[in-house]
């Protein structure tokens, strides 16, 4: 399935002098469609609003935008769960890094199948590697979804088998920092900690929902630098996606845990419960 | 003027499923064509391919981009100078940073007009300053014209005044590294000195040509990690691109250059007999 809406019109195709294609200028939101409505739409709304003034892009118009989520919806009413995705880019333009302060921003908005994640991630837990592609800092870059991701591709593609399902990516100091997807939390005595993404990484719409449902349970959580050995002493390992929810890691290179955590359970638990309603 | 091909076929949109659009997965040569021809094509494709080799990404066929290069030369026989940029794309495929093994590069090659840089660029020199927007390193992804311009763009909308023709960008520990669209060159002491770029910033074709050229002409030059003030006290200072071959440095900062260097104006002629000929 692919419908595609571009600046609310159906059509596939962008114009190559579009800043998205020339320069990966602009932003995306990869967002989980739940019977019918976008699951989080507020915190994904929020994440692009961010990112928008990171990149000095005006934000588009919010009800225009969810006028065209619902006509995606609405033709695919006999779909349960699927995906839409929204980019956001800086236009098309002139040749050039410079823009001009009339930016007529792309809205892209596009539906995916669900993807056929097996139960037994969340259930069982999945295997997890080190990449060797690191994470570069940037401050104004950090935390945004923004349209260059190279970094994450070299890093997805470290790997071809199926004996892990994702990868972490590290800066070049040594720091952990996310997955190539996804967002990563340990747990430790009861305490949960996640890498802190100042200098880089992408703040997972998930990450944001878990950070506030432990608050909301009355468990502690911080965001903090971590090695790699730091994590491979922790308790429980979970990691966070806005499309699979929380994945339970039972292997991270040669450490096993032996099963899913209570921690990790409760959250998992609490979240179906947030989700889709 | 804007001919476009894509895959071989004039037209001027391209699938929002292309990776290029979606993560900026891929690279682009932006090239000078004078009488007809494509301006030091070898080292413009020598990037390419060095491009494709880091991104593993499959290489096009040489013979294919030059029938299609000849194409637009052809059509545009009037013209004695414009710009011809080529965009190799990883292709439509589904969603996720995955690739899989047979991927379907797309090609982009489109014409644009000769910019309108004023003479004086050359023969008195231009006005640079320093961004706050650092550059980000990573080893894999330095030197490479890929299509992940964040930065540059961030950093050349720092300023918007006429005042300044460039800006020169830094790593976070405070080494220059390049403009955000040019590389750059120090002398002193007749020696010729361009920053090292092995965990950052592109590797510029007229960057290459100048080396070379300097080497023939018997002049010593060496790549090195640079300061501002190392910069600062240089006898001369000048920028190189592919469009507009050797800007001399009037003044970057507070510091200002009386007159065009003799070694820069040496550079600047002897380049006009290897450039367009």
């Amino acid at each position: 399935m692919t419908d595609t809406l571009i600046n609310g019109e159906i059509k596939n195709t962008i114009s190559v002098l579009d800043r998205g294609l020339q320069y990966g200028d602009g932003l995306f939101e990869t967002m989980a469609v739940c019977n019918g409505k976008i699951s989080l739409w507020d915190a994904h709304w929020e994440r692009l609003t961010y990112g928008c003034k990171q990149l000095s892009m005006p934000l588009p118009d919010k009800e225009t935008i969810e006028k065209e989520i619902d006509l995606i919806c609405d033709k695919n009413k006999d779909q349960i769960k699927y995906i839409i995705k929204l980019i956001v880019t800086r236009g098309e333009a002139e040749r050039g890094y410079r823009f001009s302060n009339e930016q007529n921003i792309t809205r892209i908005l596009t539906s995916h199948s669900w993807p056929d994640y097996p139960k037994e991630y969340q259930t069982e837990g999945v295997a997890v590697r080190y990449c060797e592609t690191t994470l570069s800092e940037n401050k104004r870059l950090a935390g945004i979804k923004h349209l260059n991701r190279l970094e994450q591709i070299l890093a997805r593609n470290e790997w071809d088998s199926d004996e892990f399902q994702e990868g972490l990516m590290l800066t070049i100091s040594g720091d952990v920092v996310d997955g190539t997807m996804s967002n990563i939390f340990a747990v430790k005595d009861n305490i949960i900690f996640t890498p802190s993404l100042t200098l880089c990484g992408v703040a997972g719409v998930m990450r944001k929902t878990i950070i506030n449902l432990s608050k909301d349970l009355g468990i502690s959580i911080f965001e903090k630098t971590f090695t790699k050995s730091e994590l491979e002493q922790a308790d429980e390992l979970f990691l966070t996606n806005s499309l699979f929810g929380i994945w339970s890691v039972r292997k991270i290179a040669k450490t096993r845990f032996t099963k899913v955590g209570e921690v990790t359970k409760k959250l998992q638990e609490e979240l179906v419960k947030i989700r889709c309603k």
